[in-house]
């Protein structure tokens, strides 16, 4: 915890800040160590301030590090925000422009003397995110497990005649039995036609024979993220489902395969994308082929074409190409990567 | 929702605006009767533009009305925003300032012709919502007829020995068997000194004897949510707890009791809170009594000390009063309540 302030005062200090306020709760869960909700947090170098209401305030105080003052919020939160940049004698304070929002932006300028410059700032803790340390990859490796582990019974529970919902449901108790703390985000079964909806809501919808199921499903263990797909098969499984099956791992195989330090990003989407592209489904594959996954489901780095960063040791991201023939069915399958030293590992 | 459209048209008019930015997801869940995620929504006069990315284009344009065209988003967001607003012509356009982040707000500004005004406007849209129809409330007290049947499932499926963790497994499978999409938030199975820290995170601890299980729970039914709480008992129960719980459901009972169309909000508030002040404990109450729930579990009205609104017939909003002894234990009852024309009704 100490060193990630470290980072973040060195980062402040080349942007010529004196403070930094952060109302992301994933940038403030990673910079206190803590499942932070519903606070604010005040960094500077002469007292860091944990902003937060009287639901948290005693679970905070017991929780936090003493580098981390506790300051319960009685009436505005951005007057005590602004009132604290004003008693500290802060002169260019940053903000999270992504986090923010216009209405409190506006309400803590308001509250600022004149000499105090209120500068917006971007991802400045969520580039520290991207590089992921030893005990974050642990968390998110036993969070990985759990959610294979729920794949693997689902696989034994699914019988055609079962609900799409009550798959969900016996996914969710079966997590928490397992140690994870909840599912990471709602978890998606789609049979059949479902399946061509990229984020279908699962539904009273019964799993037939001979058709595919996507289920997407991730956990959060110890505020860790998982996320990983699959499609399972039951019964007979048609020609041309096979073979968008075989298209879809392949391009996910071939995008894994490329994955080093120093690779431009936007080589690995293509590796994925263009295979696609070339048996002649490039129409079908319209979102991202990865994103991060860390304290948060969707974090840095994106997997994007429009990308124009390279890997770094450290990072964790999903692969997950797919082809969504709609109101027909979609194949997705996503694993979750970590790049190393010298190539990749699937997590 | 056409006359939800109106309604909106009409408070635009008010204000001199000829368009809207909507960035709020059960805003526009609301206004277009269709569960919104990942989405922006422009109303104008002319056209009424919902914009969302590849995951979800084809279910927006199998659900959404006609009266909404659907644009897929394809590089920028915020250039297609204010592209549009410019091919609209619009002078005049309002945005939710509440629900844009800083950046956005400065991307949307920078891609629009000078001619046209971005104005900041609050709580449109929440104060419609505020006001329930029939039909949303059908949904509500399915919501709430899920989450009582939950309760009374915990009660007699909890035995000592059995885990926080476990407890809250159990119940987000039976609430997705019983009609229920999902919990509207994580579930809280507090056991013991945890049931005195308000939004406790449900943990390992096994549940022993002879001590208070407070369970706050609510679930999603087709959007609509339930919000829940309750302390359930196992064994013999200490003299001093129960006198803390009669306390705390004297003071729910005499709020509740209060509720008729007209009476300040604040007046509900004071009726219980004065009453916990009243025994003693006023220093061990510190929350808000409650808050609205629809779309949302927290959203419009809030049921506190510093608002200066009157009750309206239709309002739905919890009333929670608690008492917390930190590290010891806690007691909180919520229950929620509809505004009807004569008075109220508990749901």
């Amino acid at each position: 915890m100490e060193q990630k302030i470290k980072s973040v005062f060195l980062k402040l200090e080349q942007k010529n800040l004196d403070g930094f306020i952060l109302s992301s709760p994933a940038n403030i869960s990673y910079l206190t160590d803590y499942r932070s909700r519903d606070s604010y947090l005040l960094i500077s170098k002469k007292e860091n301030i944990y902003f937060t209401d009287s639901r948290y305030i005693e679970e905070a105080k017991n929780n936090l590090s003493p580098k981390f003052s506790v300051k319960k919020i009685n009436g505005s939160i951005f007057k005590l925000i602004s009132g604290a940049c004003c008693a500290l004698g802060l002169k260019r304070v940053g903000f999270e422009e992504r986090y923010l929002p216009f209405a409190e932006y506006q309400k803590i300028k308001e509250g600022l003397n004149q000499r105090i410059n209120l500068v917006p700032f971007y991802g400045l803790v969520e580039e520290l995110r991207q590089l992921k340390s030893p005990e974050e990859l642990e968390k998110i490796k036993k969070a990985i497990q759990i959610t294979i582990a729920a794949l693997k019974f689902a696989q034994d529970f699914i019988t055609p005649g079962r609900k799409e919902i009550e798959v969900a449901a016996e996914l969710e108790r079966f997590i928490r039995y397992h140690g994870a703390y909840a599912s990471s985000f709602d978890i998606i079964v789609a049979c059949g036609a479902n399946s061509s909806f990229p984020h279908h809501i699962s539904s009273e919808r019964k799993i037939k024979n001979h058709e595919p199921v996507l289920i997407d499903i991730g956990v959060d263990y110890l505020g860790y993220k998982s996320d990983l797909t699959r499609v399972l098969f039951f019964g007979k499984i048609n020609v041309y489902v096979t073979k968008i099956y075989n298209i879809v791992r392949q391009a996910q195989d071939r995008a894994i395969r490329k994955i080093k330090p120093g690779i431009p990003i936007k080589e690995i989407d293509a590796a994925a994308r263009q295979y696609i592209k070339q048996k002649g489904f490039g129409g079908f594959f319209s979102h991202n082929l990865g994103h991060g996954v860390g304290l948060e489901v969707h974090e840095e780095p994106q997997i994007s074409p429009k990308v124009d960063d390279k890997l770094i040791p450290g990072m964790v991201f999903t692969i997950e190409p797919a082809i969504y023939l709609a109101n027909k069915f979609g194949i997705r399958w996503e694993d979750m990567v970590l790049v190393t030293q010298k190539g990749y590992q699937v997590l």
